[in-house]
């Protein structure tokens, strides 16, 4: 017995014969700036299931918890059910997209720290961003989600700032969702870490590996994320 | 010799024979809305300075460090020069306007803790919301600075919060700057409180006695703040 539960932009949900595993497909589908741009690549769902496959791999050698289980088809995953901490985790290493134009910064530039951004999962709302006293004054999460939500993702930041820098690429900045695991409450990383959900640039010529050559219609999506995924491989 | 530094939206800001004293004079403009609305009140210059001298004096009662000097007429006081920390820092205690809008809630639900948000001081990018990292990545204040803001802004709200109680009043929200003393460097309160700067309504009946009569076209501005400053000034 399977059942659709959830149909994003980007992965399909499926229930399966364990309450606490679920079935994740890969879509071809594309959306940029709150699913106002959109397209279907062929390839595409393969693609992301790989790399995230092979990033979900590093971070649990890394001791890093995941919901990741295993990959089992060419689009599909099975993942831990959790319960999703409804906030956006946005990690920085260097300024682009909306950090560069709301302080007037130029993209590329290094920042000197690393920044930790939440946004409140809300489609209505429009994923606002907010701080620690928005999040526990409504609820959104505990002051021990949000520590341990930013200890882990600044673990996560390491370790894809090795792997990707192995593969002559610049971890720009990414988004993680965290959740807490149907079976036992614990809190893990899950959704997804792909080339729709990162930015990545070549490190020599800032080229894009990332689903920013589909929002600024810079080169073809699936050739793009061909090539990152041969990148990632060729390490270790 | 006295010489206008600067001429804000609200305030005229001269030089002392001093170097560590400044003269502001409280002028009778009221502006919303970034400036885009504004008009002209006779009257709220000297206002806005007797609510704001009075505020300052038991923020002192209270061991609570501030610029504010003296008044020295209707419409002007003395204060300690300082070099402002370019961040505005909102404390909320009652769900009002953008704190309403960016997250659907209804304005007047007291918040089960106070909120306190940080905007970066800045024309050109439109006062940005932003967090900690923010802050301390484009270095627009130290984890220190913050720690010490976000200690001394708690400590003025439980204070204004009493204050305002006594006249009947409920402190919805309010906006603080601070600065470093040019003297010392010590962190203190600077800038104004007052009705331009806080949402103060009626406990009772929720009538609103603050510039809000102003921005939504709600009642008589120096109306309003003379009422305000006689329930101030009927304490203690
Ligand atoms: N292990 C998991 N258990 C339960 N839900 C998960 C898990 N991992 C991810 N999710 C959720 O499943 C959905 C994945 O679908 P997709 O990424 O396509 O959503 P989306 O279109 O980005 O929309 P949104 O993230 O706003 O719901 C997301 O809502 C995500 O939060
Ligand atoms: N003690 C102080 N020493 C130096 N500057 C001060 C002091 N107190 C307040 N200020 C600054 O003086 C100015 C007061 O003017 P006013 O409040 O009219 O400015 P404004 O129009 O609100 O503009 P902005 O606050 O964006 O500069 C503000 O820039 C404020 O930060
Ligand atoms: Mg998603
Ligand atoms: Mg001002």
């Amino acid at each position: 017995m399977s059942e659709l539960l959830y149909e994003g932009k980007a992965k399909k949900m499926f229930s399966t014969d364990d309450p606490n595993v679920l079935r994740v497909e890969y879509k071809n589908d594309a959306t940029a700036f709150n699913g106002k741009k959109k397209a279907v690549f062929q390839g595409k769902g393969r693609l992301n299931n790989a790399i995230c496959t092979k990033i979900f791999h590093v971070l649990q050698e890394n001791n890093l918890p995941t919901h990741f289980i295993d990959k089992i088809s060419e689009t599909e995953q099975l993942v831990k059910a959790v319960s999703i901490v409804p906030i956006e985790v946005v990690i920085r290493n260097v300024v682009a997209g909306s950090l560069a134009k709301r302080f007037g910064l130029d993209e590329g530039v290094s920042l000197g720290r690393t920044i930790i951004e939440f946004y409140y999962k809300s489609d209505e709302l429009g994923d606002p961003m907010i701080n620690d006293d928005h999040a526990l004054a409504l609820k959104i999460a505990t002051e021990e989600d949000l520590a341990e939500i930013r200890r882990q993702a600044l673990k996560v930041n390491d370790v894809l700032q090795s792997l990707f820098s192995e593969a002559g690429i610049l971890l720009v900045d990414f988004k993680l969702e965290f959740g807490k695991l149907k079976s036992n409450g614990a809190l893990v990383l899950a959704d997804e870490i792909s080339p729709d959900s990162c930015r990545l640039w070549d490190k020599e010529t800032h080229e894009k590996l990332d689903k920013d050559v589909f929002r600024r219609n810079i080169a073809d999506l699936p050739e793009t994320y061909e090539k990152l995924l041969s990148r990632l491989e060729a390490v270790k």
